[in-house]
């Protein structure tokens, strides 16, 4: 037996990091200067315990492009390197030296914010660059160097003559990377990746004077005074404590993250937590007036103020996707598969804290201004009702904060709606009957004819109300939802009186038949009823169950399998004590009864929103005669 | 100055492969069967070429869990390595068996089929498994050996006593992929990568004989007899020459795709192309009868018949996103950008290749059998038309089989739709304008009357359908869409004929002013006209213009800015030669007059789906007084 070590060449390494380690090339960027932030943050831990002497000052990171000479440099005026530490740091691949650091300090340094999770960053830079050069000069009393690699294992290292403290990162970008050298470009990726990193970054080409006429000459050169052009804003909200900010900081924050959206947030959740896991963050709550910017505008992802992603799915829970905002947090592992990131346990925790923090911020919103928090519930209530489906523990807690509105412009809590709905709707079996509207105009006269009767009608009209209807029904006791239009209130909510009619028996049969032979359609079933004189004559309906299953499944999930197919079903109500049905009845001329008949279906056909095409034509074309006459 | 050569240490390579190589872990499992599939290729490449005297045989990928001894094993019957080939492939790591082998034998390997895509593939093992042995045994008359690494780089290499050729590849399954020792998860990921690999993969536990009676002991027997469980199609029919297969291969191979899917596809394109670049595949196209399943069911891409993904996007031109089938190419470039994909020079050809042949396949399917192409139209439009609007080749190759339906059900190309039409629809200035419904039953009064007149009226009901006739509009020689309700037809369709009325023009101003006082409405403007006496006396029309903007804005893109919050506005044209209109100017009753004006809007607003909530109710609530009369 043998034994050995294996080994890494490195004549391959360098295509392997261009072809695999980032699918994306524009991530070099964000990588140098993720370490350039190191490195200046490394001075501040350094000055601040004491171990370099000098002040920490304001230093700064300089990002700038040289079209003449195709290269693009990172600079910092952080701790630098001495050749030995390019030796180390740099010559051997792999090695990170952000976590030595760590290491090394780590009981000072666990504030310092050094980010260290790029560990490899710096050879990103050969995925677009064909030659690199370092030019540094560290704190020590040393000399500066420049190091330069062309991709091939070959380095050189010389002295330099850098005077000032920090590191310049000069890429000579290849051919097939000069995008990299557009301005455009550039300042896309520094706002993209860069826009709240700790450190300033200052990015523009220089400034140029132009040829003016001369006594303009005074102006021209009070223009070309160098401004500073910092990118980034270095403490963005997240980062500072609840307590500093206000409202209208708030607000800001949310147009500085996304400039193109002129709502205005309806409020804002401060995240931030130390244990089990650090997360900080701020969730807006968005206006989702229309469907535009939806799929543009996410949640942002950070770790340490670096820009990860704005794919957050399985870490904030679905139901929250819909709100913007960031989540920065060092303890969200990357570059894992979706499945793994869903079974790890510190992302479960983040979305159970999230889903917490939300439940709570809603309690806290409904109870400090009720008036306010009704107002806004057309807005949010699609999070809402989704996260009471989605998610148990915030169903649990939704009877402190979730509405039930009604058709007249009321908003209960659940308990003041039991309460309230009890003496009226409770049924001969002692359940509550909850009715309600999915479209207070379609379904306008059964709505009238519930509110004649003394009974209040909800307002649930989002697309996933079959499903939360589904969800009260078996969470609480002793309740049950109808439409309003699903069969006739009497019929709905069953009192114990019986109903008298002016019909015997076989009247009731006789206007059954001549009713079933005129519409002639197995679509409807006629139901004659004894109902009050005053209510409509006729009356279309359509079962909750049946209804219910196919509104499921057009949304998506629940229903049955195949019920799409199932044919529309309604039944035919008619009011036996109504005037019509005992004209029908008396009535002896058989084409007068039958046109009676027909009309009266087209108008129980128009208050469901059936009667269509060449019927409705038609209806019209014969009302339009009759009132010439 | 120094030089040196850049030190890649391998204590930190593990890690970095681990973290850095996938995203997704589960990928270790092709990476491997690729890796088997390839060393049984090159045995195949040998023996053809009389490089090894054996006989090729039938040899077989065999996968096998172990859940006792924690072991994923994957065998191949491939070449085998010698000692000194482990030492050259596997020990140094980033060196690319297979693109020496290709270089080697460069002439005559070229359809070998062999896959050589996924270099550091081996290495991914350590992705899952603490230890990973290899026990192989060359076709060279050479001893087999084993070699064992536990992911630090310290490797044992001795001799085996393995005896037949080829490779075993031992993974001892790490803590955290347990998952892997599934038979479920390993089935799935050999469904998902492996389904239509070249060489056979046997996979399926062990059988176990039950306890079972006596008697039975006979048939039991039989039903242990081992059945090789070979889980994929060598030979899918995307390999396969277009003359080979019948439309049952054709729907066989769709159905093996997409078990899930279970409605037959309409048609299919056999795409196969040599140069500039590679590309096979098949592409169909779906009944949409549903939204169900179009997310799920995406084409697949494959490279060498081993599965990379369903994200096509860039490859596949936008509008065929909603077909479904394969594409097999080794010329698309992975593991790179989205941005940088969309700029690729081959990438481009492909997609426009694409384009190309898909309007080929149009062309000859409608000329081929137009009437079963007429059938299907329905279900292809939405592509179709989607290509015409984005694809400015396919737009030109479209009047070749784009087809424009009647709401009578006719199908016409755009040359025979100008044919058929110009006689009757050309105005007084010679353009010809197309008139056009979007739903037939919402608009069916106005069709109706366009009917009435000899007009024929296009049925263009798909969401995209503005953009469409924007398009068609600025692309043809006078024409002009016109939507069926945008306005009288009379003014639609502008002929020189003087229209007679039975009013002068003072009992014209008294009408107007009669109907403005009744309706008492800024949404409506009065607009009398000098109609047939058999018209409609009222008619409700929205113009063209505002109307098509906002339908635009709806499905995203073009419209204009803020369009969406602009008042709905209506004409309200009135027949002055009409009963009604002679009726209501004679009417000297003012309370019956309005009430008739009243009731002729209602009836108005109904063919235009205008009467809602409790307007309706109070319609309906009316008419039944009325019949009970």
């Amino acid at each position: 037996m043998t034994q050995g070590n294996i080994n890494v060449s490195v004549e391959n390494i360098f295509p392997l990091i261009k072809k695999f380690l980032y699918s994306d090339h524009e991530i070099f960027l964000r990588e140098l200067i993720s370490n350039a932030t190191d490195a200046t943050l490394k001075l501040k831990h350094l000055t601040s315990i004491g171990e370099i002497k000098t002040d920490y000052g304001t230093p700064k990171i300089e990002v700038a492009i040289d079209k003449d000479a195709k290269t693009l440099t990172i600079s910092d005026q952080g701790i630098g390197m001495t050749g030995a530490e390019v030796e180390k740091y740099i010559n051997q691949i792999a090695f990170s030296g952000a976590e030595e650091f760590l290491e090394k300090y780590k009981d000072t340094s666990k504030d310092s914010g050094i980010i260290g999770h790029f560990g490899l960053g710096f050879y990103s830079a050969f995925m677009v660059a064909e030659k690199v050069e370092i030019v540094t000069k560290s704190y020590k009393d040393e000399p500066a160097v420049r190091w330069i690699c062309d991709g091939s294992p070959v380095y050189t290292l010389e002295e330099a003559d850098k005077t000032k403290r920090g590191t310049d990162i000069i890429l000579h970008i290849a051919e097939d990377s000069t995008e990299f050298l557009e301005e455009s470009r550039i300042r896309e990726l520094l706002l993209k990746y860069n826009k709240f990193m700790p450190v300033p970054i200052k990015f523009g080409t220089k400034t140029e004077s132009l040829p003016l006429p001369e006594d303009a000459a005074e102006d021209a050169k009070a223009e070309t005074v160098e401004v500073d052009n910092i990118i980034n804003n270095p403490t963005p909200a997240w980062t500072k404590a609840p307590s500093e900010l206000t409202d209208a900081d708030y607000k800001q924050f949310y147009h500085e993250l996304y400039p193109m959206q002129f709502e205005e947030p309806l409020f804002n959740i401060h995240l931030n937590v130390d244990y089990p896991f650090n997360l900080t963050g701020i969730l807006y709550f968005p206006k989702l007036t229309n469907g535009l910017n939806i799929e543009k505008d996410k949640i942002q992802l950070y770790q340490n103020q670096v820009y990860v992603t704005d794919e957050v799915k399985g870490i904030v829970p679905d139901f929250l996707m819909l709100l913007r905002g960031v989540i920065d947090s060092p303890d969200i592992p990357l570059n894992v598969s979706r499945s793994y990131l869903q079974a790890d346990g510190a992302v479960k925790k983040i979305s159970s804290y999230i889903t917490k923090k939300v439940a709570d911020k809603m309690v806290s919103l409904f109870n400090e201004n009720r008036e306010d928090y009704e107002k806004k519930w057309n807005d949010i209530k699609i999070v809402i009702e989704y996260g009471m489906i989605s998610e148990d523990k915030f169903f649990d807690k939704s009877d402190k904060f979730a509405l039930y509105p009604t058709t007249d412009g009321k908003y209960y809590l659940w308990s003041e709606l039991e309460e309230k709905l009890k003496p009226m709707q409770t049924d001969k079996d002692g359940n509550l009957v909850l009715l309600y509207a999915t479209n207070e105009h379609d379904q306008h006269s059964y709505v009238q004819a519930a509110n004649d009767k003394g009974y209040e009608v909800l307002l649930l009209d989002s697309p996933i109300v079959p499903h939360l209807i589904q969800k009260l029904e078996t969470s609480k006791e002793k309740i049950s939802f109808a439409r309003v239009d699903a069969d006739h209130l009497n019929n709905l909510i069953k009192k114990e009186d019986s109903a008298i009619s002016k019909l015997n028996e076989e009247e009731k049969e006789s206007l059954k038949k001549n009713i079933e032979e005129a519409v002639n359609d197995t679509k409807f079933s006629v139901q004659i009823e004894d109902l009050e004189s005053t209510e409509a004559p006729f009356m279309i309906t359509q079962p909750e169950f049946m209804r219910r299953m196919k509104d499921m499944q057009a949304t998506g999930g629940g229903g049955m399998f195949g019920m799409g197919g199932f044919p529309e079903m309604y039944n035919l109500v008619v009011n036996s004590n109504s005037e019509l049905a005992s004209e029908i009845l008396k009535n002896e001329n058989a084409e007068e009864k039958n046109t009676k008949i027909k009309y009266a279906l087209d108008l129980a056909k128009l208050s469901q929103n059936l009667l269509k095409g060449k019927d409705l034509t038609d209806f019209i074309q014969r009302s339009y005669q009759q009132l010439s006459k």
